[in-house]
């Protein structure tokens, strides 16, 4: 049996008030209760939600000090004294947003772990991915496949598993149409390839020709240009061969507009699954039509554990490929300033090493 | 076989000209086409839409001359050529909304022929039930059991099949608790009812004491008064064992605020089904709380022929109770001019002989 | 917060060698891990599953020395560490078949603990509820609504639990038929009782007279006595009001014979669910016939913890009666005797008191 | 609008009496019915049940005198004066084995016209299109896209949607795994074709190094040859990642044994679905690793009209392949004899022309 001589000090960003910022420095190596492995993190991705923990903008408030993270790839290096042996020590393993749940309230009975009201978040409740030795309930971590490049798989693990998660949410089916709002940005981009690898078609919205050749090169059937269109919801029905429009919409959008027009566009019967969280952002849709038509409008959350494994199933058989560029852990700081600048295209890794 | 005799001209009602009135008068008996058959209405229940109807205030207009009418029970005296043999002269049918459908396009293929684009609309688009023969496609008929009286039945064959409809719709499960708005009204007490025959809790919600105790008389679990109540939405949730709210909502209500207020109480996962119209009404959600709690909001049309076969099972099992009254169909100005004013409780029937 | 004096020693039923018998003597009280619990015990329900697990005469070996059990109802008094705050002790409790499972396997994550391949089963791979203290996984525990009679609840966590599984597994809705092979039986008394209770017909199937008023009692709608009966599949295709047969089938039979018929009965794209499981028996059925009228076989084993929560709901409304006869812990070697000789009706209850 | 020349005779293959041959004679041109169409057939497919229906071999009885063939390909010629408006004149149609139901009884109301107890069956119980000019249902017939090679798609008209039929009723999701019995083959072809196309893993099962050749040519990921395999319940178990077995296994089998072994290879809570018809063959699993396994196993019958859209939308999109030779109508009886004697590798189209 492997074993890893474990550090008692390693490198991370730290929290220490509310607002920020995260400052890069030496902190202890935790130490995993019985039910926990310690998992050697080699590769987070960084997310919109990690600015959002470190400035403390949400409504609900953080853990203080914080370390941040939550698409996190490494191996585990030890574990607690109940955790099953389908878990080994070297085993390739991922740090989620869900980094545990009560496994025993109505939620989790039904596989609803992300709705538990005991969960605990990855850097925002617990310490996250940002470090290079981070805790998560051996029950929850994601078991990422041999072979599967941890580099690469970091964005996956919070991105992929959410616009898989809403595709299956969605009922869409193989043969029909999906529309993707958003579908030229980062998970915009994975919701296209997951889709595809599901066999369903997708009509891409989004803003400008360069994000329309994306979704086409990602195999879309179609795309919509939100600001060349002059009449959106028409153009989306059209884009489906009977016209009566796609049978699901994934809203990945940023802003709220979206949000109220898809009930227009989207087939009667059919789901519009909100997955963005634009600030504020309200649903709003007329009765009549939502009853005439009788349309479904949902909100999917991140997947749960058996999402999980299926969406790592699809990346490492190779029908997902992430944009991303890796810089040190220590450089998270100038991940965040282009974040708040909105200069990012793709994803930011972070190398634990650096 | 029997045979009946028809006669060349029958009393109706006749709207004339958009926005009415309705006219009692002689018109001609019509002749069924291939598809379709002749009923004898014997008594039609009467709706708030028939009276839309006659003023013509929808966005989409009638049928002019009109005969209404859309809650009609009856005999078949008279069936076209293709009439399948399981249909016989002397049958008990009801005449529902939707008249007929083209039972081809992908809608009527998946059995949703409410949403079929080519849907003859009872008392809207094609003459209805306030006359005493009334014909309608015969795969759309509402198969009466035998045994069940015809006065008694007229009012479920709309309201009836369109709560069981949104009770099916919301995906609620034996042993589980579903919030009906406007518990109190007509559609709210066969909800009630319907609700309890499924072996479902129900909480009602609606204004005063006497809808309360009707509520309870016909097996409600409990009733939320939103007249009396300091916090609606605490006080619903605490009508459930764990507190956390109802798993379905089904919105029977005529104003607005409900529908935006439901997604606060319903349970995380659970379904909020809008079925009534409120004129210029909005659905409205913040999108952080419905992606969090993975909240679902549908509307809900009426029942298809399976559905409609169903609620008149329950009905016929005894299980379902409707409070109306009977006048004439020379009556049914006086019937509209009551509406009007507001001072209608429970349903109203006309009888065709009278 | 309550405290228990747990002493050091109990009563026990053990069974020292494969084959049995069980011995009544004193042993140790265990001590629970960080993820268990410990239940004092109070009664425990006798199944043929115990007298099978005590003559070690299934295929899978047992645990030796063996305190068997499974229907334990009782009381937590101590508690793990890592046990969540949600069960306290004095909490009512329940120890079913299911004692514990990974929580972390494929079929665990998908709600099928039932499934997983490291399940711990009770009084058959751990100690049982033959005992007056005895462990559980916390996560596994049924949970007790307060108000409810230990006593009667007993027979209710294996039995009661078996059958309302079965019924959900069936896809019955409410106002749809469903038959009851072995209706009379005390799996079958609980199934008709639930079945009612959501709102589903039920056509039982046993045989003599006295099983048939018992049926009807229960609120059954049909009766067909096999040992009277010329045409046993033309009689229950009959007792629907259509004549097509009725919508599910359960198989609660201990004998191979209706497992092989009850595909001949069962409605055109109709479920028939084997839950009995008669020593040696095989389904069969023929090709052609399941094809062309697409007939549904499945098994289902016990329910999952949300099931068990579930079948608990009905039962503690009072919708679910169990005829029981309760005896000492000191004389399971007589229930197991009369069960041998075929001599029990109804369930048995051991009192650990005694 | 488009006008037909119809002429008053044409040419048929006509079986005079039960047992065949079938004779290549002139008969009259039909005329459709108010709710029919007539297609002047160009091509059809020649299936195993064609010879069935000759030669009257099947318990039931087929109408004499009788043109056979259900998989015919032409062009809408005439309609009647009830057919919608969306048929037109001059449309690409298909002649299924379901050539109309009554659109009416409970199991066309839900959609399952395939069990309608007065379904009218191509080349059995009316004419068939092994004539020029056939009658069809109009709400019946496949609406072939636009652009679709008539010669290519008859087959698909049978042998596609049958199987596509059958995953979906198998309920195997994308990324899961299937395994199908008989990849081989024609239907196999096609299902090894459909599952890739829905995102789905397959295991072909089949006998010979050809057929394993063809099956990974078409996109499966694993195939076992029952010939050459020592024990191929647990090489298929093993061709999964976890071992554990395909989700669900599709039965296109002409033996029995593989209907009667495939509930040991598939995953628990998974589907064995049966397709093929082996003369006499029946089902057998033993009842207790079918209850603990918690398996399903269930027959698929033809595709409804639904299915057959969605069936020939992957047809058109260039995802199924199918194999064929065609020969003149004239020359059926040498078809029939090579399918005797068989003969026949992929499927056999037969021009109307010649």
């Amino acid at each position: 049996m492997t074993t890893y001589d474990i550090p008692t000090e390693q490198w991370a960003q730290v929290v220490e008030a509310p607002g920020g910022p995260a400052v890069y420095k030496k902190i202890p190596v935790p130490s995993p209760g019985p039910d926990e492995v310690l998992i050697n993190v080699k590769y987070s991705g960084v997310c919109h939600t990690d600015l959002h923990a470190m400035k403390g903008d949400w409504p609900i408030p953080t853990k203080i000090p914080l370390v941040g993270g939550h698409e996190g790839a490494g191996i585990v290096v030890k574990k607690g004294s109940l955790v099953a042996d389908d878990i080994k020590l070297g085993d390739a393993a991922g740090i989620k947003w869900l980094n545990g749940s009560c496994l025993s309230c109505s939620f989790c009975q039904q596989s609803d772990e992300p709705l538990c009201q005991s969960a605990l978040l990855s850097g925002y409740t617990v310490d996250g991915s940002f470090q290079q030795y981070a805790i998560a309930k051996a029950a929850h971590i994601a078991r990422i496949p041999e072979g599967v490049d941890l580099e690469e798989v970091a964005p996956v693990l919070c991105a992929g598993i959410t616009v898989y998660k809403g595709l299956k949410e969605s009922g869409v089916r193989p043969g029909q149409w999906v529309a993707v709002v958003g579908a030229g940005g980062g998970l915009g981009s994975m919701a296209v390839q997951y889709a595809k690898a599901m066999g369903v078609h997708v009509i891409g919205i989004d803003g400008g020709n360069e994000k329309g050749e994306s979704v086409k090169k990602l195999g879309g059937s179609a795309y919509v240009d939100f600001m060349a269109s002059k009449d959106l919801v028409e153009e989306v029905k059209a884009a489906t061969p009977d016209g009566l429009g796609p049978h699901a919409v994934l809203l990945l959008a940023v802003s709220e507009k979206p949000f109220q027009q898809a009930t227009e566009y989207v087939r009667s019967r059919g789901a519009v699954v909100c997955i963005g969280l634009p600030a504020g952002a309200y649903l709003k849709a007329p009765v009549f039509d939502t009853v005439l038509r009788m349309i479904t409008i949902k909100g999917s959350y991140v997947g749960n554990r058996q999402d999980t494994a299926e969406a790592l199933d699809f990346f490492q058989r190779g029908l997902i490929k992430v944009p991303y560029k890796t810089v040190g852990l220590s450089q998270l700081g100038e991940v965040y300033q282009m974040m708040e600048e909105g200069k990012i295209v793709g994803r930011y890794v972070v190398d634990t090493s650096k």
